[in-house]
């Protein structure tokens, strides 16, 4: 998508450093900075710090992160300990350990003296898939705005359709086109009249920091609030629907994402609301059935929650950092949290949406095979 | 209740200047500031900045503003005017517009030289009240914790009674003591173990800057989370209730309280969590029903959504503001949301506690007039 009128990439690989080189969304809004990594330690730690972030884009740089270590050192050792190093930098997101295997398994299957080439090509490809899938979430989730503008008679420049999103599932998670933003990028090219209200995403802000900008870049029209106005704004009858991404779905459709979702799915469901989450098939996890039991919940550190990061007002545009309570107080930052399959209207991936259920998911697994186009991908899809 | 040990009132009248004198909350948790109001519009000015806020504490501020615009001029259409001025600072609290209506008229009714001197004696005597009723919830909502901590086996050293609550309704929401957060001080006084999770409470962050602080104050073991982390707090069994305080409460039992509120109670009632709601009869407008269609919700400015205000990290001490993001990205700054009566478990007064209904509140109308104490206090109780 777009950058100061630029197209960009999230993630890609630069033919003349022939480096991996990423978007450090750590310094967004206030200041778009590229960097390269030259190792997989680098890789590591750009997911660890949320350099990148967004599960498909974690997955992404992971299998770029891979194809260095194996560029420096193709052994199966050092194959194996680059899997480890990188995988243990973010427990929630699935994407993670999804992309991992499939390039280790490539790599490991192949003579050392090819690994790095294996390997790199892998991880181009998955880029590649990455964001064809993300444009077919586009379309697949397209269908579902125009169908909800014409039942709720919204989607025109009076009464545009109005959708409530949490976090970024924007191309910023994504290599490109996001998840749960890429049918509102389709809406826009399609003249369908949309506004979108942005959860500002507390702690870390990526929906103001990261979705804001996405949508300004674009210019959709979009409003920030902070994530505890979203219940009112669908009880007064301002939220059309509720589109979001996902870090992990379980076999029976529950959605592991970032924390704050369950509420916003809770509040849709007292109002009647339709609840949306748009995901890429490789999101899904059919090893487990139960999200909240089964998905392990990333803590992350205190600083994020009592620390913010903004433009110092008056500083003549220096990024500051402030501390918003004393250190004497205690805090806990849990990053995702569960809806239960039972509060999403729909799941809208790649080869179509479906419902939440277990039902739903092998209906999509059968449209999978039979396209063949993402057959690598959904390699845990409703396993048994 | 305390600050750095010794003890300290939201708002008292100074013997030796002669002027109501506040803690400046704007200035919390960073620097502790008194403030001496020196006339109606110090004192009008000082609820809408929200140097003081909570619905008691307003009342309270706006009573003692009413009696200096009285004591610069007793006039009739000086009264009325003041009455206006101070009115219009929030449409939300009930309380402040039963706080004028009762100061004004004592003022009618008396001789224009009496005027200053009746208000004055009326808006310490309200004050004096308020701390009263706050208590007197304290010990009321004690009983509820204590049934609370026996019902789920939590209460001691090894598994303290879990809390939460969201925004601040502590002592410096009231006179004294608070309303959600007294019968948190009885149960400490009282040898109940318990844990409160703080939510942080954007956008004016008053759960971390303000009920930490006091929590903080009376050493009270706390957590601060964002808000969005309270639905996973449930769904892990790490809640066992939640307590808020109330902006305005209708005949039927919906509360309107700080946005967030909702979603709070949503996740209490999907998780069997019982949700309590402490308020003073004076927060009762018995003359509307229907919360949601009938409360006015107070939108405040952008700001408050994209800028935040802490302590610059490395800045030696100095209070910095910072710009989240861009100002190219529109804002809605809703204050308030309403909490439908059928989520509220129950709701907690000074002269006792009832389920959110009608026949409930009845029912406290009914103790109320026979207890005499407070007979002042809910003239609009379930009014007719």
């Amino acid at each position: 998508m777009l950058v100061d009128g630029r197209h960009y990439r999230s993630i890609w690989y630069d033919q003349d450093t022939r480096l991996p080189t990423i978007i450090d969304q750590t310094e967004l809004p206030h200041r778009f900075v590229t960097r390269a990594l030259s190792s997989a330690t680098e890789a590591a730690e750009a997911i660890k710090s949320m350099r990148v972030r967004g599960a498909p884009l974690i997955g992404a740089t992971a299998a770029h992160g891979l194809a260095l270590a194996l560029r420096d050192d193709p052994s199966t050792p050092a194959l194996e300990s680059a899997v480890e190093e990188i995988a243990a930098t973010r427990p929630t997101a699935i994407n993670l350990r999804w992309a991992l295997d499939r390039i280790a398994k490539e790599a490991r299957s192949c003579r050392e003296e090819d690994r790095a080439e294996t390997a790199l090509r892998s991880a181009i490809a998955l880029c590649d898939e990455d964001v064809r899938a993300c444009e077919a979430i586009g379309e697949n989730g397209l269908a579902l705005l125009q169908a909800r503008a014409a039942g709720c008679g919204h989607g025109n420049a009076n009464a545009p359709l109005q959708i409530l999103t949490h976090c970024n599932a924007g191309w910023l998670a994504t290599v490109d086109w996001g998840t749960a933003l890429a049918p509102i990028y389709k809406a826009h090219a399609a003249g369908l009249a949309i506004h979108v209200w942005v959860d500002e995403t507390r702690p870390r802000n990526q929906g103001a920091s990261l979705t804001a900008y996405e949508l300004r870049q674009m210019g959709i029209d979009h409003t920030v609030v902070v994530d505890n106005a979203g219940g009112h704004l669908m009880q007064r009858g301002q939220v059309d629907l509720v589109l979001v991404g996902s870090d992990r779905t379980t076999a029976r459709g529950d959605v592991c994402n970032k924390i704050g979702t369950y509420l916003k799915a809770l509040a849709a469901h007292d109002n009647g609301v339709p609840f949306y989450v748009a995901l890429p098939l490789s999101t899904i996890d059919g090893a487990i059935e139960d999200g909240l039991s089964e998905i392990p919940i990333e803590e992350r550190d205190a600083s994020e929650v009592r620390e913010m990061v903004g433009i110092g007002v008056g500083s003549g545009g220096a990024v500051q950092r402030v501390e918003l309570f004393s250190k004497e107080s205690a805090v806990a930052n849990p990053a995702f949290d569960v809806t239960p399959a039972r509060y999403v209207t729909q799941l809208v991936t790649e080869v179509g949406a479906c419902e939440a259920s277990r039902s739903g998911l092998d209906r999509l697994r059968g449209m999978a095979e039979k396209s063949g186009v993402y057959a690598q991908r959904p390699v845990e899809l409703a396993a048994e």
